[in-house]
């Protein structure tokens, strides 16, 4: 796979030099494909994550296996992860999660809360406040620990059942989720309804809030295009962590449970453009997608994972094929 | 179609309140589908964009038939479009084709000149000097005919040949085209390969130059995902002219010669979010696109497009595809 030398790197005015992508498509994108994934499979896709420049690769989950089969091996995948150099965060739900995380030398561990009732209900069988309750013994413990705490939070711009989702209900759970222990929050836009404008909103009344953008990490989904530019907006308020889904995993257009992952190969290659330092190697990490692709048996929905393994085939007919007229 | 009150208005600050959308699909996405459409058609869907609030529809091309067979009916089409309440620009690639033009009343033209020597080469067998040339006579006998003239200029940041293509190359042909007589420039990333960026250098770089920014229409490619991230960075620079074509016409990333328009839903939803106004009804849109793609057998690959158009048709049982753990 080759990048011929493009995009060239034309930094803009006042954005970060540098990103931390959280790599998440071995967990939230495996655990959205319909087919199950065997373990080898599963531990070499993060080694070649890692190989590819990806330094913190979200691995697995740690909730009960009838809640997502695709990731019951966790117990059998993680053991397979150690002695990479990279961070490893893992999924766990409520303290049984935990123990099992722990249990396994797990460093980093994400609890996943809501920012709306319905989406708690649907997701956890819970109210916001009840999830909220219930990871709270969790986080402690970490912290304790001294295992670091992300913090996710769903439907932050917008919600299937409410629609939009007012602002100062997304900042009390943020403010909740930080003043119980969270390290880090990944505000999520679950159904990938957002705009610029709106996550400059929200951006704009955490600060206010007093909780540092250092703290904040975006997780834009592409469901209607829009997870790039929306990442425009958060890197010009100073957001420096990313989640995206290497090769948009979990994110496949065609299937009927689309969610939409922003591609991580969609996301180096602007990043790369502005001149904004991933340590990715985006050959590596599109040859890492077109494999992984193989072993699911469909093509990646990230437009730049198709550009480049088209053009890796095509050469200068691919080339010829650019007349206009 | 229903969008259920999504994207919210949220106004980002310094952005216009109001942009002109140049659709080109159908002309640069129907004669870039492999399929040759039905004059009916055509004409079905030029009268469908209009209807959904489209102002500006650029309806065929001008060019030998030799070239362009998918659009060959130009003389039959364009009478099928008369009384339409909108601007319905044409592609005239010499005085051959202005004069066809003009003999069916056409009161806007476009001429189509490259920044690179090795795409005017590809595209028009000249130099780029020999192009402008040629453009010359067309441009004047429009202007003097009260013809409003727009003028195309592609590899304005990338070349499939020559790499990253310099911004003052770009600036030297953008100032002949308007020392020409040219009333707007359309800014074409016709390989995609653009980033916010570089977007912001080669507009920065004709305001110095004395182009001014009402001048300038933006023709960004979504090849590589990056189009609204660019077009959210022309906006943040003034510009108020963005092209796309309804469905991402012409930019099937299936197809072998994806050239990758960047979709009007996809632009439409980022504008409506941002409580910028277009004038245009997304649902009718959606309408009007998933229409056309069945007429040409094969899903559109706007995402937005099928994410309405997936809702429409699933309802709750999509709202509970969103449960994620």
């Amino acid at each position: 796979m080759t990048v011929r030398g493009l995009p060239m790197a034309v930094p803009a005015p006042g954005l970060p030099t540098r990103v931390r992508i959280h790599e998440v498509g071995a967990r939230d994108g495996l655990q959205n494909e319909k087919s199950t994934v065997p373990t080898a499979v599963k531990a070499e896709f993060v080694h070649r994550l890692a190989e590819a420049g990806l330094t913190t690769i979200e691995a697995t989950s740690f909730v009960h296996p009838k809640w997502v089969p695709q990731l019951a091996d966790a117990e059998q995948l993680f053991p397979l992860l150690s002695g990479l150099p990279v961070e490893l965060p893992v999924l766990v739900p409520n303290e049984r999660g935990l123990d099992r995380a722990l249990a396994l030398g797990a460093r980093r561990v994400a609890v996943f809360a809501s920012a709306t009732e319905s989406f708690a209900k649907a997701n956890l069988n819970r109210t916001v406040d009840e999830s909220l309750a219930m990871f709270h013994p969790v986080v402690e413990r970490a912290k304790a620990g001294g295992v670091h705490v992300r913090g996710y939070l769903s439907m932050c711009f917008g919600d299937p059942w409410e629609g939009a989702v007012p602002v100062p209900q997304v900042v009390r759970v943020c403010r909740a989720l930080i003043d119980m222990g969270c390290d880090e929050l990944s505000l999520g836009d679950t159904i990938g309804v957002a705009t610029p404008g709106h996550v400059e909103e929200l951006l704009t009344a955490l600060g206010e809030e007093g909780i540092p953008v250092s703290a904040l990490g975006v997780h834009f989904h592409d469901t209607y295009g829009q997870a790039l530019a929306n990442t425009l907006a958060a890197l010009r308020h100073g957001v420096t962590t990313v989640d995206a889904s290497a090769g948009g995993l979990g994110g496949c257009p065609f299937a009927k449970s689309a969610t939409g992952n922003l591609a991580t190969e969609d996301l180096v290659w602007m990043l790369t453009g502005l001149g904004i330092d991933t340590g990715v190697d985006l050959g590596r990490l599109v040859a890492t997608s077109v494999w992984m692709a193989g072993r699911l048996g469909r093509p990646s929905p990230s437009r730049t994972v198709r550009a480049l393994s088209h053009e890796d085939a095509e050469g200068q007919e691919g080339r010829e094929a650019h007349k206009e007229q």
